[in-house]
């Protein structure tokens, strides 16, 4: 059984499951946690309440880094000061397709909750719908997100500028964010489709953490500050800039998220982000996009012939070996429910707990 | 002076300008000599007008492998028999933001020009729209469409699967097809930011050429039957796949790409098109998704404002040397449209002739 006591951890009863170093505990336990710390630090229930989904759902699928450990993260941007702990979003109905939801400079999971709800609305009239969420600082993954939306049979992408790190192809100057683009499809019977990925060739802490242990770079994730390739990772950090996934295409598509969830929405493009945050390393604060497609309204009469379609495709992927991108986080998610507890490294809860203090 | 008759061409007042070889022509002369050869093949003039376009539009922007020389693999198309000559597109009313467009087996072009006008009129009204092309004959860039959208102030993506030639990450048989995307924003007095590019590493003629040259393949385009890395052209096209830009983020597009333009719009996969075409060698049969997005609409009342911040992300690209997407296009557009006249290879020209005959 998992611990059902915080701070005194009994760990005897699955001691062989439990990696050592690593303490035991239930979602809800997962949950309670990031929800006292982040009331500890100011922050209102309802922010609290959906930001602790999110992180439950990080650790329930072994995303570590967007589980327990954004608690730390996102007390510091409480701690910054800038992020309004009580803020309400504000929903604007936009027009038949699209609804804009003003986050009043609260951090964005409570904007999403309540915006999505307008956007399934929209959606189930229209056949196609968008959400445009302003003012937010950000810090999750898109995929929660993703599948809240999918969970009601919709398909859905979205996407976020971040801070302006990465240089565009044949440039040696950061302009774009690590730019996320998340998309879902809904499957009967099965986990959805889902894919959430960074348009930088990888994610800004990878590179610290090749920083840190003196490791020289793969090549293609970055360059110096005359646009050649580097593999020094404090010159790509400090002097350079990362570069996109993909070459000139990824740049294409990451300059396109800054479009869509930047511009078209009336919020910051990366770089604007990065110069408000001015060193202060909180949350980036920008805007996001998200569109969602009923496919009610486009299958001309086959509903579930065509549904059999994206299975067959599913199955010519996964029949030659090859994985679906959320695989692997499935598996997890079933292994946590199955388990009823998911291990979280003491070092990290004690990190956690002492924000308690 | 450009040559005004085809037949005797008079290069006497710009030989200096023409490169050896080539043979100058107006673009009325392209576009009345694609006319020509297609309606000579029994197509429709509507079909062939609109086909014509988008060929005039290739050679003007110095997109040869879009321009004259798909006289020829259109002629194919029809000689294959396939695809209706006289099709009249079916444009069917799906709900406030959707329209879709039975092609009934024509090339796509007419079906696109008729559903366009409906979802410009849908956008207007609703924030954001899509178009679903169904049942057509496909081979032209997606560039002329996203061009013909955004040049009424909306920004629009678009998508197709193609034939199933490309296999997904940790794969070695194909399931999608080069899938393009392409993606336009409007800028005033500029031209638009516009990328159209294949999700594949790369077009499968370019290792065509490779094959025929003997040459070996970077590394990145291919894997052999086993899945394996290879360098051999013969051994990527003839018992491997081809492989997406990106890795296993390519291969994540390329899929949400597959499932928009294919089952949800109730059209096939690129592996049900390539099965259709049964070796036949003809334009793939498919749909297309088009997405277009009003700014208008999304702007919280700093419309001008927006659009500067997207012309600073533009400036912010090219003012470090870096090139946006379109800009060789652009800049070759310029250039024939001052010149007066394009440069097709004579023996190009001489081909497209004999299918006069």
């Amino acid at each position: 059984m998992p611990n059902s006591n915080l701070n005194q951890p009994d760990q005897s009863a699955q001691a062989s499951a439990v990696k050592p170093g690593h303490i035991a505990l239930t979602l809800d336990e997962v949950h309670q946690l990031a929800y006292r710390v982040l009331t500890h630090h100011g922050l209102s229930a309802e922010h609290a309440q959906a930001i602790a989904r999110v992180i439950t759902a990080g650790e329930r699928d072994e995303c570590h880094s967007h589980g327990m450990y954004r608690v730390l993260s996102c007390t510091r941007t409480l701690q910054h000061g800038a992020v309004a702990r009580d803020a309400i979003p504000v929903v604007s109905d936009r027009g038949p397709g699209v609804v804009a939801v003003d986050a009043q400079f609260g951090f964005s999971q409570l904007a999403f909750e309540v915006g999505s709800k307008v956007l399934l609305e929209k959606v189930r009239k229209t056949g196609i719908a968008a959400l445009a969420i302003n003012n937010c600082y950000h810090f999750s993954a898109l995929w929660p997100e993703i599948e809240a939306l999918v969970e009601h049979g919709v398909a859905a992408l979205a996407m976020t500028p971040s801070h302006a790190w990465v240089a565009p192809a044949g440039g040696s100057r950061p302009v774009f964010g690590t730019n996320p683009i998340a998309f879902g499809w809904p499957r009967a019977g099965a986990q959805p489709y889902v894919f959430d990925f960074a348009t930088s060739a990888v994610a800004r802490g990878e590179i610290e953490l090749y920083r840190r242990s003196g490791r020289t770079l793969p090549k293609g994730w970055g360059v110096d500050a005359k646009g050649s390739p580097s593999i020094d990772a404090a010159t790509v950090l400090d002097q350079g800039a990362m570069l996109t996934f993909g070459g000139y295409k990824g740049s294409a598509l990451s300059t396109m998220i800054e479009l869509l969830a930047g511009p078209l929405i009336g919020d910051m493009t990366s770089a604007e982000s990065l110069r408000i945050d001015d060193g202060a390393g909180a949350s980036p604060r920008h805007g996001e996009i998200v569109i969602a497609l009923d496919p009610r309204f486009f299958s001309a009469g086959n509903f579930i012939e065509d549904r059999q379609r994206a299975e067959k495709l599913f199955e010519s992927i996964t029949g030659q070996g090859a994985r679906l991108p959320s695989q692997r986080r499935f598996a997890a998610r079933s292994r946590s429910l199955a388990n009823g507890y998911v291990q979280i490294p003491e070092a990290l809860l004690r990190d956690v707990q002492q924000l308690l203090g």
